[in-house]
């Protein structure tokens, strides 16, 4: 008998997504099953997700760790490696019929990128590959003929709307925020705000740097980006509203008025194995939404003027070239100080600008013009960042 | 040059319905054309239409004003005919590519199974012919291989939902109901309330029967009937829920979780529109829900206690047979005795209840068995009742 299960790559399979995407693989073992685990540094967790799924390959891309991993699973039939070149080197192998790219940020591009210049399927969890490089990440796709699959749960819920419609008729693509934790407090509130005050997401349980990204409303910006490649459309069409709840996913609003929304409790899950499981629906035992116990959802505009990054995120998108690049370097950067309590909350927008202010432009970068665009960014923000003034 | 124009029968075309259809037509003339118009009493309105729409023909069913017509549209190249049986041969015109059929109850059965025979699509307003009569229409639908495209915003939306799905993978049907004007009242506060306490509704403009039913929950009865045979499903996966604002026009929840939801404002040429056109979406101008003023949407369960005729009418479809068309009948005779201040709200139910108890099962019945199951049933009614105690 033919083994229709479908084999997965997991880039990233220690971080909050890949672990999840691990349980959504062993919730259909008839149907999905985890060929490679790749994972940053995390080496303990990632042998002990090898021994439990038993794939035919391990990648861990600090060398360092590469013995700890080799040693802990000599008992198993599991090929070791380490490096970002193994990574990309594996992403040819014949056994992975998908890949789930599930690197934060922009360390997650080369594997995207190579994956589908591998002719793989890929579940895209890693939003900063295409704000950084959706050009050419849309262009290696459509030359291969393969899909790039939204794991956000907001590209998930358009792109479930958009089955069997015609996007020519699409007026509007409705992407939902919940606001993050500081939704409804002005800018001077939020003066002294600490990472753990915005690591507190009232809705979803995710990375670090995601739930800071939905604090400043940079994640929704990001997204607005991912929705323009994802969809192809203008950024004139994609519109953001704040709702709290975080139970419609997003929203697509078609020439006739109609609305079509996907809705469901805020589990990573369902969008992991909506993308793994595509075009299929498999049943699970996921927590279900339920409208019969009396609750309400809520709408609003979002607030550009204490959230600003939102807005520079769409100025970024209607720049375009490299612009999107340095958005996401900034971002990344300004996150990354801010956890570390070096940068001020309000600080994140205004060093994103600067950034955006200085970057020299470039109309259709290669990668290697975005590596660098993202180097120099970088370092810009580090050499100019002074110590926190207490 | 092609004519691509849908030539549209609308059957009765001066109900809230019909008239809100010539508005769609008038709006895409590009597309859709009324071809036939069809009225039951109001003559003045159709000669009205007739001329502002120039139709290849009407039809008025009540005979005694066949005279008026066509004197009124002497002036115009328009046929102009008489009585139901005019209608049953004008269906078999090549001319006619879809029927919208808008007969208010019991009435609208004949024309409905008569465009199905003559293998023209449906687009159906009028829900009471598949309540009654659903195994037949569902199976000479299938028989000509024609579809019966429905215009109810909830089975629309539930149609709208599973475009491009798979209904193997589909859960639960989720139909919305607004809970009408009396929500949140318990039953000893509904003994004494009018007929025109019944006919605020809350959210939607529609026809007086429609509207008491809706006050009665018996509308969404009628719906959960319409619903098994639109999507041909087990009555277990309909389900209800109360969403007072009208503006979620129900739901489908998939075997993974996911739920997809058919938003817009409660205005049925929205539903209207995607039937008459279908599978397109043309632009339109008419008004669109803004989710950016801040609001809320509700949802709870519906209040079966205060609400019988919700649970009579599952009732009545789990039986099956001529059940459901006994449940028709009595429905709509209550309602009318209602309207006509004969009997009390509360009574509504009591009656249905009785018939439902005292009808003679036929499993699968004909037509003519259904027209008798209803003739029977109303006859059993008006024999009974007794002038309205005030």
């Amino acid at each position: 008998m033919q083994n229709k299960r479908r084999n997965i790559a997991v880039i990233g399979s220690t971080g909050s997504i890949g672990r999840q995407a691990l349980e959504v693989i062993e919730a259909q073992p008839d149907l999905l099953c985890a060929e490679v685990l790749v994972a940053g540094n995390n080496a303990d967790l990632l042998a002990e997700q090898a021994i439990k799924f038993q794939p035919n390959a391990v990648v861990i891309l600090n060398k360092d760790k590469f013995n700890f991993i080799k040693e802990t699973l000599r008992p198993y039939p599991i090929k070791v490696f380490a490096g970002e070149e193994s990574v990309l080197e594996i992403l040819e192998w014949g056994t992975i019929d998908m890949v789930l790219s599930a690197f934060v940020g922009f360390s997650g591009l080369r594997s995207t990128l190579k994956a589908l210049e591998c002719g793989k399927p890929v579940a895209l969890a890693n939003k900063e590959s295409l704000v950084v490089a959706g050009a050419l990440l849309t262009q290696v796709a459509k030359k291969n003929h393969v899909p790039i699959l939204p794991v956000d749960s907001e590209h998930s819920a358009v792109f479930q709307c958009l089955t069997g419609e015609n996007f020519s008729e699409v007026q509007e693509i409705i992407l939902t925020a919940s606001g993050g934790p500081f939704r409804g407090k002005r800018k001077n509130e939020l003066e002294n705000v600490t990472a753990a005050d915005a690591l507190k997401h009232p809705n979803w349980s995710m990375g670090a740097k995601i739930t800071i990204d939905s604090a400043t409303l940079m994640n929704k910006g990001l997204e607005v980006i991912e929705a323009k490649w994802l969809f192809e459309c203008s950024p004139d069409i994609i519109k953001v509203v704040v709702h709290p709840q975080s139970i419609v996913h997003s929203m697509v609003l078609f020439k006739d008025g109609s609305i079509k929304a996907q809705l469901g409790l805020p589990d990573m899950r369902l969008p992991i194995q909506y993308a793994l499981c595509y075009p299929n629906r498999p049943l699970n035992d996921f927590p279900r939404y339920d409208f019969r116990t009396p609750n309400s959802l809520t709408f609003e505009e979002p607030d550009i003027q204490t959230f600003p990054c939102l807005l520079l995120a769409f100025d970024a998108l209607k720049k375009g070239g490299n612009i999107p690049c340095a958005l996401n370097a900034a971002n990344e950067v300004a996150v990354d100080l801010f956890l570390n309590n070096r940068i001020k909350f309000n600080q994140i927008p205004e060093i994103i600008e600067s950034i955006l202010n200085n970057t020299f432009y470039i109309s259709n970068p290669t990668l290697e013009e975005l590596i660098s665009t993202d180097f120099e960014s970088r370092k810009k923000i580090l050499k100019n960042i002074r110590p926190l003034q207490k």
